[in-house]
């Protein structure tokens, strides 16, 4: 069976979109894919509510993320489904899951096994510099970092995986 | 003058990226920005740690917030810059901007001036929807309110303003 979602063979297990009020007011999982067949999805610590990372779903991550409670991204570097800590043990354990008004995004509020480290770098959350705020307009913003150090060593828990960074 | 960034007219404020390490492990500012010139940025409350919203940005829009410390983003629905809250007066006004490993995605921390809405249905977050999990496959998953009531009536705040919910 197919359906008109990019990245996925599985029909869709979610309600269709038919008005405005349903979408924003409704009761029904109706959410909306971007062309690429993705929604974005922000995860935060349950407990700190730190942003640990932003990532992308397709619609079969999605219905795994809700069908077992662990977190599923679609990888857009490696283009493929992906069970996060499937290789590192890092799984994120959801503890809730949102959508927003008009569900073209998803909040997951997570729990993260192991050291704790959800960003391929090493660090807790991918979110570890800030940017200096109200400087001087006539040079570039500058970043400072926010984490002390790394939780893991990313060569020892990803082995041989491609770094997903794109230039 | 003009840069290859879509919907900008201004020069890049921002640093090139020349390097993976440069990107994830160096102190200057080098967003990504999609086909379409934007950054996807997560808005959370700087109090609870809760996500207000995820918008997006085009360069002008992160410059502007930098610059300023209040919350500027790119609507997609009217296709224009859009000084969060200069219509309704809910200001979000900037206390930490952080970047991500790959620097193409923002995480803001704000506090919200007024009735601390960000969300144009009422609700104080976009988020006001939690998913059931782990239900029966053989029912589309449901959802459940997590606010009690709406912080505003958007009819009086945003008067005539089109609705930015699509199908």
């Amino acid at each position: 069976m197919e359906t008109e979602r990019p990245n996925s063979t599985l029909p869709s297990p979610f309600s269709p979109r038919t008005s405005v009020e349903q979408v924003e007011e409704g009761l029904a999982l109706a959410p909306k894919f971007d062309a690429d067949g993705l929604i974005p999805c922000v995860t935060t610590d349950a407990k700190t509510g730190d942003v640990l990372m932003l990532g992308y779903m397709n619609s079969e991550a999605l219905a795994k993320t809700i069908a077992t409670g662990e977190a599923h991204y679609w990888s857009r570097s490696r283009n493929c489904l992906w069970r996060k800590g499937a290789t590192s043990g890092l799984i994120q354990d959801v503890e809730e899951l949102r959508i927003d008004d008009d569900q073209d995004s998803v909040w997951l509020r997570v729990s993260v096994a192991g050291s704790g480290g959800s960003c391929h770098v090493g660090y807790r959350s991918c979110f570890y510099r800030s940017v200096e705020l109200r400087g001087s307009s006539d040079e570039p913003p500058r970043l400072e970092f926010t984490e002390p150090q790394k939780t893991f060593d990313p060569k020892l828990v990803d082995g041989d995986a491609p770094n997903p960074t794109q230039l």
